[in-house]
C-alpha cells in the first residue's frame, strides 16, 4: 500500500473537469482500497465515485475495495448502484468490491470457517479439568465438558485453547499440541466451522470459576468423565475420549505448533505438524547415514 | 425453524393498530430470522420493522437476523436506524442482526478463517504433480509447485484437495491424509488463513491442465522439486519437504478423515485424527487384556 492518488485534477472522456475524487491508497494486487470516514450527502458520494472509477479505469486499476463504517450506511446504495458487491462485514463495518477489468474477478474469497477450540487438561491424579456452562445448549443439563470457546480475530489456535482455560477456570497451563479437528458444515446460515480439540498441561491447580459464563469447574476423575451419558452417547465424544486415553497412555501423537516466518511478510506463525515422527525420521535417517 | 409469525393484528403499547408486520421464521434460538424478498418503499419497511420489533420483544424474542439481497439495499439504512448492525456479507447479500433482550448479546461470531489446500500426490517412480499458475504471486516465476486451491462454501477438506487436484491436472486421486497445517493472520484484512497440506495417492497418470488457471503441469522427479531455489530459500516449504519425506519413508503420520454423525442434525461430518496411532493403541490395549 502507497501513493495517496486523492484530490487531483483529472481529464475524464476528452472534458477537462475539476472533480473532487475519493481519497485511496493502492493495494499489492494492482487495485485501490477506500476507507469512506467522513460523512456526506449520498449523492456527492455518487458523483465522487463515478469519477474516482473513470480515473482508476484509466489508470488500468483492477480491484476496487470500500470499507463503509456502519456510521455512513447512506452511502452503500449509490456504491451498489455503479455496481460494487458486498464482500464481507463486521459488526461497525460493511467491505464493498467492485472489479475493473473484463471478465471474472480475482479478489479473494471471503472467510468461510469460524474457528473453535476444545482443551483436554488432565492433572497427575488422572483427573480432567471441566465445567458446566451458564448458557448454551448444555445449559442445565448436568453436563461436565472440557472447556470450550471461539478463536478471536487474529489469535493463534494455540493461545485461543490457553486463554479459554484461563478465563473459565484460572488454570494456567502449557500447550503440547492438537489431538483432533472436525470440520462441520451449516454451523450458523452457510458457514462452517473448524472445531479443534487441543491437548494442555496444568501449569496451577487452584480453580477458580469465570462467574459471568460458568456455573461450576472442576478437577473430575478421567473415569467419571467418561461414564456420563454424555460422553458414552455421542459418536464424536467416544472418539475424543479413545483419542484421550490413547494419549494418556502415550500411544498417541497429534499436531504441535512449530514457528515460522512467512514467506511474504515478517509476521510468524504457526505450522502445526506431527512433531515427534519428524524428530524419529531425523535420527533414523542421520543413523543410516 | 418453525411457525410464521406474518401479517397478524397486533396489540402494541395499549393501542389497537393494524400493522403490517414483517415475516419471519422463528430460530432454534429463541429469536428470529426474516429474509426480505420484497422491493418496497424504506420508510414503509421502517414501519413495519418498528411494529415487528415492538411484537418480538414482547413475546420475549433473543436474537432478529434480517438477510437482505443485494437487490433490496435500499432498507439497509433504516433497520441501521433502529439499532441492527452487519453480521457478515456475501456477494449477493447483506445479514444484519439485532439483540432484543438486554445484556451482551448470545449471537455467533462471523467466520473468520478461509480455508485452503496444498496437494502432495506423488506417483511410484518418485515424481510429485506439480504445476506453474497462470495468476498469482508465482506467476511468470517458473516455480513448480504443489496443486493448491480454496475450500469452497459447504466442502469438505479432502473433497477439496482432491477437487483442486483434479481440475488443474485432471488426475484421479484418493486422499490420504493431513500431514500437516498452517494458521496465519491479516490474509486479507483482518481475516487469517488455514492451510491444509495434503496427501493423495494418484489413480491415474495422464496430466491435462487446467486452460483458464494453469500455465503448466507434470510429473516432476521429487530432488528436482526440492532443489527449487524458491522451496530451499522458504522456512514452510523446508518443513514441508521434511514432512513428505518423512511420509515416503512410511516414518510419518498426519491425520485422516474419519466420518461421523453430528450430535444434533443427522449430517455427515468429518473427524481428522492420528489413526495409525489410535488404531497402535487399540492393538496394545487388546493384546494387554
Amino acid at each position: 500500500m502507497s501513493s495517496k492518488s486523492g484530490m487531483e485534477q483529472v481529464l475524464v472522456e476528452n472534458e477537462v473537469q475539476q472533480v473532487r475524487l475519493l481519497d485511496s491508497v493502492n493495494d499489492d494486487h494492482g487495485g485501490v482500497i477506500v476507507e469512506l470516514s467522513e460523512s456526506m450527502d449520498s449523492k456527492v458520494f455518487a458523483s465522487m465515485l463515478k469519477a474516482s472509477l473513470a480515473l482508476w479505469r484509466s489508470q488500468g486499476k483492477r480491484g476496487v475495495w470500500i470499507k463503509v463504517p456502519i456510521e455512513l450506511v447512506n452511502l452503500v446504495e449509490a456504491a451498489v448502484k455503479e455496481g460494487f458487491w458486498f464482500h464481507h462485514a463486521e459488526p461497525k463495518y460493511l467491505m464493498l468490491a467492485f472489479w475493473i477489468p473484463e471478465g471474472a474477478h480475482a479478489l479473494p474469497a471471503n472467510a468461510s470457517h469460524r474457528v473453535g477450540v476444545g482443551a483436554f487438561v488432565m492433572n497427575k491424579k488422572r483427573e480432567v479439568l471441566v465445567v458446566q456452562e451458564k448458557s448454551g445448549i448444555f445449559r442445565g443439563t448436568g453436563v461436565w465438558k472440557f472447556p470450550t470457546g471461539v478463536v478471536d480475530e487474529g489469535e493463534d489456535i494455540c493461545a485461543a485453547a490457553m486463554r479459554e482455560v484461563k478465563e473459565e477456570t484460572a488454570i494456567d497451563t502449557e500447550f503440547v499440541e492438537v489431538l483432533a479437528f472436525r470440520q462441520s458444515h451449516k454451523s450458523f446460515f452457510d458457514k462452517s466451522d473448524l472445531f479443534f480439540v487441543c491437548m494442555l498441561r496444568p501449569l496451577s491447580f487452584d480453580i477458580e470459576k469465570q462467574e459471568s459464563e460458568i456455573e461450576d469447574a472442576q478437577w473430575m476423575p478421567w473415569d467419571e468423565y467418561v461414564a456420563q451419558p454424555f460422553v458414552q452417547k455421542h459418536e464424536l465424544m467416544k472418539h475424543l475420549v479413545g483419542i484421550c486415553k490413547a494419549k494418556e497412555d502415550e500411544a498417541y501423537f497429534g499436531f504441535s505448533p512449530v514457528p515460522i516466518t512467512s514467506r511474504i511478510s515478517d509476521e510468524k506463525s504457526y505450522l502445526y505438524v506431527n512433531d515427534r515422527d519428524l524428530k524419529g525420521s531425523k535420527v533414523r535417517m542421520s543413523q543410516t547415514a
